[in-house]
Formats: structure tokens, sequence, C-alpha cells
């Protein structure tokens, strides 16, 4: 017989749950982006998950819209943010006369698209933006590379390569086929190189921009350029040289390359791609995006460019800036699906049985004195058997177990089991706790 | 002649932005909760901003249903989340047959009510929580008086009282009295004393559950009881100590008091207060709040207490359980309109003023290297004349600023200044700008 009156538990299609294993290294990640952000001088900003519809609508195209989370509230048509951009180009248009600019900001949060679901993609997800608005100095984009070297190493994915490409050389070289007019058709074709093959880019380039054969595959050779980065700048340099826009973007990127060397990035992680467009018009300048080696098919896990002008739909002051976006949340899930998570069920290492309920004070005592030193310390909160809260900690993946029941405290000592290695317990008087359980950790 | 084209940024009435010098510290209280949090082995959850409505609908009462962000989307019925607790009990009903108990999870996250706006209370906040779930042990009471001490410690609110109570206390009077049928009602009106005068409460009682004048005042006498924790226990057992369940209260209440004690929680921070008891209907047990002694008006920052089942609505699995709320946006306005919060703008403390725009890598180089010891440095992206980089290296509020043209390049020498006290700028030997610039920020 099944009790009608429960209400299912359950989430939204698309939507779900994180359980500790998911949501501790999904923190982890995000403390490593903010830790990353703030080391560069890029201040955290948060603005409403609500906003008026009119300020979220037409920016991304049609397909967007119809993903929006729109309703009326109170006779007012607001909406979800889909993403973390058109809400801080709102923001930039409504604060920077107060902050200033050159203006840096990181913002983390989530963001809600009604779109298909499929493996590893969510309604939901968390963003990790952040921009430099305010300048059009390369220092800037030289930055962002910067910027993306340092998160991927601070989320332990060591191998991994920074394609860049910049937006200026791509429209040179449209100019020179003739193409200037379909800047934005060809490249919306040319970015979809990754997925498809060169046939069907050089069709669609023919159906959507009246493209020659002869003129997609001039673009395509050369976009598809292999070699190291200066052979492609050389190569560059003797074909377009002489187009301004297509030069200004080759001294960009040259100087890219030279001062991110000189700031200490490995050779091989930053590589020029012609072949980097980035689907979305407003880029205008150096457009990045980074791919793990491993993990290829999972695409960039960090994007983003230059762009000419933020908030143009809300204000008159012009603000160029450049940035790019860490897609935390679809890298978790490939992570996820690949295994490659550790499945811990505690943040805490260290696990004080509770032998004798009336000593809730002792037990709590000793675990403040280690929580002091930054050790997490849980106690057991029933007096159980001790074989069920040894279950109970293996299951949640403690590292150390500390016990004491009357005997100990009579002695002032405690028991010290390492649980990662299930040795035998071993008694040590009260005021070595710290050192061993600090040694043991290590 | 305004342009007509332009939409007007702004957020929603209720809503705000959080710029950095707001964002900065509600980051970092954050962190602190999940510090504090992580330290007694509560793991982090998170659940998806949207549910059924169903899910969510008659759960916090009539009032609360009215502020639900609630909309239709693709024939489906749903809502935004006004809490963090009809979540977790949701989500407990479907995972906690595969997650075990005990289980201890902390949850940080914005919520979303469409109440009247007043000062200091928005539409969208972050609430903070963390409960025991699974075990009916007073250990777990006990803890959550820790962690409400650690929190406020955490916080650097140094002078706070944790009023704690239990509703068996209660229950166990109003029996005595004769009420025990119109409980919840009294309870209700009960919670009120700290906003409205004695006698209002007596009206409102009569009023409502029909207590005459006799039962309120000698029930208002003994939750007004003054004096030592010790005192008001003694009070209770000599005047209540016949009835079982006071009786279990004041035992739990005690056990409590002699255990925090012994864990090391200093004398006066948490009081015996009997006319605490959290207009919720759902408590059973041991209930908080905490105030701090200088900020009284603003109430109770970090709520809870023990009830008997969590997700009853959703499983027939009974789930006992302990918790408590930080109230962290409303701790932050408050903070924000008493000027407590230092305004920073930038959570980097280091700047590195860009003299030669031709030694980005020079620069970026120096700032890696202190990046890597934990210390923030920003690069000012354009090579701007020297009195406008200051102007806005003092505006973010940077700490120490590194200055070095052609000349200090050409001897290996760096320019130190030190923003905060003003001082002129000395050379420092490349290899020493590690150790002078950490003097100077420590």
């Amino acid at each position: 017989m099944t009790d009608i009156n429960l209400i299912e538990p359950r989430t939204l299609k698309g939507f779900r749950d994180y359980p500790p294993e998911l949501m501790i290294p999904r923190e982890w990640m995000q403390e490593q982006a903010r830790r990353v952000y703030r080391g560069y001088g890029f201040a955290p900003i948060d603005t409403p998950a609500l906003e008026y519809a009119e300020i979220l609508l037409g920016k991304g195209g049609e397909e967007s819209d119809k993903q929006i989370y729109r309703f009326m509230h109170h006779d007012h048509d607001i909406a979800l943010r889909f993403d973390l951009t058109i809400p801080f180009a709102r923001f930039a248009a409504q604060h920077i006369s107060t902050l200033g600019t050159p203006f840096k900001r990181y913002h983390l949060g989530p963001v809600w698209r009604g779109e298909n679901t499929s493996k590893g993609r969510y309604r939901e997800f968390w963003q990790c933006d952040f921009d430099t608005i305010g300048t059009t100095s390369n220092a800037a984009d030289i930055e962002v590379a910067l910027v993306i070297h340092d998160l991927m190493r601070a989320l332990k994915l060591e191998r991994f390569v920074i394609h860049v490409n910049n937006r200026l050389v791509l429209n040179g070289l449209l100019e020179d086929l003739g193409l200037a007019g379909q800047t934005a058709a060809v490249l919306r074709c040319l970015d979809k190189l990754t997925k498809v093959s060169r046939e069907d880019v050089q069709k669609e380039m023919a159906a959507r921009a009246g493209v020659t054969s002869e003129q997609s595959n001039r673009l395509l050779d050369l976009v598809q350029t292999t070699g190291s980065n200066a052979e492609i700048l050389d190569r560059l340099k003797r074909e377009f040289g002489a187009n301004a826009k297509a030069g200004e973007g080759v001294r960009r990127l040259e100087e890219l390359l030279a001062a991110t060397a000189k700031a200490g990035i490995p050779d091989g992680v930053i590589s020029l791609d012609l072949s980097i467009a980035r689907g979305l018009d407003y880029y205008t300048g150096t457009v990045y995006e980074t791919f793990l080696s491993d993990l290829p098919r999972i695409g960039s896990v960090c994007s983003g460019g230059r762009y000419d002008n933020l908030a143009g739909l809300y204000t008159k002051q012009h603000l160029p800036g450049v940035g790019a976006s860490l897609g935390l949340d679809r890298l978790l899930a490939a992570l996820e699906e690949l295994k490659l998570l550790q499945k811990i069920g505690t943040p805490a290492p260290v696990f004080i049985v509770q032998f004798s309920a009336d000593r809730i004070g002792e037990y709590q005592g000793m675990a403040r004195r280690l929580r002091e030193q930054g050790i997490g310390v849980e106690v057991f909160p029933d007096a159980k058997k001790i074989g069920p809260q040894f279950q109970y900690a293996e299951k949640r993946g403690f590292k150390v177990a500390l016990i004491a029941g009357p005997d100990d405290f009579a002695k002032g000592t405690w028991n010290i089991k390492d649980l990662a290695k299930r040795e035998e317990k071993k008694a040590v008087a009260d005021a070595d706790v710290l050192s061993v359980v600090r040694g043991l950790l290590a």
C-alpha cells in the first residue's frame, strides 16, 4: 500500500542535486578560480538571478531567447539570467561612473537555460567569468592568457593548450579575399571546423555567404596552417603583412606570445590557432579557447576574447574589454563521467569515536584544539558500538580516528588509528595528539 | 536629446547588485562559514534554485506561499526556492538511503521571497544552513551551539550571546498550565515578546488561544526569569521537576551547558533564555537564537533548533535532526548600514605600475613570482602617466606599489612604495622584493 499523501521527491528535468561527493570538488574548483582571479586583482561582483526581461532578451539571438526562463510576476516581465555577460553589461552601464576604469571583475554564479538536455549538460550551471573593461591595451589581453594558464594549473589540469587567435587577422584575411561584408556569417561557419568536416564547412559557407570554393579553400588552407607559433607568424606576415587589420592582429599576437614567455609560461602552452573564431559576433580582437590534451572531446573548457564595447545597449559610454569564462559545471560533469573525481563524503579528515556519551565535552574539546590548527574533526553524534562508528567513518572517507574511553581519560591518553592504512591504533599522550595527527595527514 | 534606443540599466525592485566593496566582505563571510562548517565535518550540498511548485507550496504557511516566485514553464508548474530547508527535506527523502545517516550537510545559496522590501531586506538573499540529521542524540544539539560560537568568532563578531531554550520545557510548562492543546498558537504569540510589550503578548494569547491572564502571567513570569544559567535551571527543576517533558528538556539543556563549557566555550556566551520559542511549528527540542551585543536591534543573526522529522512530506523514513542558519545577507546589510564594512575595491594588496609598455612580460613575471607565494598583484593595463596610475591604486585600496623603469631593469632593482603610509619609494634588489613586500603587508 502506498501512501498517497506523500509528495514524490524529485528534481525538474535537466536539473540536479549536488551531493557531497560532487559538491566537494565543485566547491574546490570554485575556490581555485576565486584564488587565481583575486591573485590578479580581479574583484568579485554579484548581480541578481532575476532581471527585467527587456535586459536579457534579444542579446544572444533567437535561439537563446527561447531558452530563457521568463515569466510575469505582479505585472513585471522578468527572467532568469542565461549568462553572466549580459548582467555584467547592465551592471557596468549602471555603476561604472562610480567604480571607475579600468575595472576588473570576476563573477561566479548559476545561470539558467531551458535547452535540450544531454549528458553533462544541465539547465542550471555555474559560470566563472573574469573581465577587464575600460582599456584597449594589449596588456589586458596578455593577462587573460596568464590567468587561464594559472587557472588550469590551480585546477590540477596539467596537460592543456590555450589556443589563441585574433579576429583582426581573420577580418583582414576576409577583406583580402573580398569577403569583408560576410564576416559574421563566414566566421560562424568557420567556428564549426572542429565539429564537422572541411567539406561541410565549405558547403555551408557557399550556402550562407556565397563563398566560392576558391575563396573557402584559400581561407581554410590558411587557418589550418600547422607549425610552431613562429612559423605561423612568419607565414601571416609574408602573406598578409600588407593588410593593416591583419598586421595589427599579428602584432598583438606576437606581443602576447613574447610577454607570456617572458612572464614564465612554458613553451607549448599557448598555441597560435587561426581556426579559432568564436561564434559570438561581439568579439573583435584576441580570442581564446582552452583544450585539455587528455579530454579533447569535451571541447574548450575556458574561452573568451576581446570585445569593442560591452554595454552599448544600456549606455553611451564606450566600454571595451577582454575576458574569459571557465565552464566549471561542464568540466565537473566531464570529470565525473570519466570517473576522475575522488569520492570523498566529508571535508574533515579526522573522526572522533563517541565511546562514552558523558564525555562529549572532552571529545569536542579535543576536536576544537585540532580545529584551531586548521584540522577538520567530526565527533560521532551517537554512543553506538564501535563497529558501526568505524563503518560510518570508512564510508565517509575519514583518514584518522581518535578513540578515548574512561581508562584513557584516567591516563591522559588518546588512541589514534590511521584509517587509510587500516593500521592498529596506538596510544598517544594528550599533549602529542596534534603532532601525531599532523604527521598522519601530511 | 536622449537616445530612445537605449535600454535603461536597472535591477528589479527589492533586488540589488553587489559591487566589490560589498562582495568582498560577502565572499569573506561565506568562506568563514564554509571553513567553520567543514571543520565540524559538515559536507556541502547544492540543490536547484527551481523546484516543482508542489515541493515548495504549503510548507511555510499561506504568507510564505504568496511570496513564492512561481510560474509555468512548458506546462510545468515550477518555483524558485524560498529557503534551503524545504529543498533539503526533498533532497534527504531522495538521497538518504544512498548517503546513510547520520548525515551532516551545509548549504550556502540564494533564496527568493517576493516580500515587502524594507531597509536591509531584499527579495534575493543568501542563506547559510547547517544540519545533522538521522540522530536524536543531544551530542548533535551541543555541537550546534559550538558551531554557532565558532562561526561568530570567525566572522570577528566578538561580542555575542547564544540564547538557548528547549521546546520540551515550554511544552511541559504549557501542559502544567492546562494549555497543552494550544501550544502552537501560544508559542507563536510568545515569539513576539522581543518586538511587542508584555501586555500586547497577553492580549494576543487571550484572543488567539483563550489564555487567561492568570495563565499568561504565570507563563510570562517564568519565561522572563533572569539570572545565571544555574539559577534558571534551579528554578525550573524546583517548579517543573515533576513534569516529564520539562524534566527531559531541562536535562538536555543542563548537559549542553556543561559540555560546551568543558569544550572550552567561555562563560556568558551561551545563555539560557526561556522566552526563545522560535515561531516555526516544527521545532521540538533545543532552540537557538544569536544576538550581537552591539547590534541587538537587528535581531537574531543565527537561529535554529531541533526537529522531530525533516522530510515527512516526501518519505516515510523518519529523519530527526538539528541545525541552524546564518542570515548572511541580512547581517551584511546591517554592517553596511552601520558603516562597519571596510571599503576595499580590490582583493589584491600589491599594485605594479606600468611604466614601460614593452616590459609587460617583466611586470607580469614579477607579479607571478609574488602570486606563487600567495600575494595578489595587479599590473596596471595601460602605460599612462604615473599620477593617474597612483590615483587608481589609491581609489582601489592597494597597499604596496612596485615601480620599475628602464634604469631599474638595467640595475636589477624595483622601487617599492608603501601606499598605506604614503612613504617615499625605495629601491630594492630584485631578489629582495618578496621579503620587503611581505614585511610591508605583515
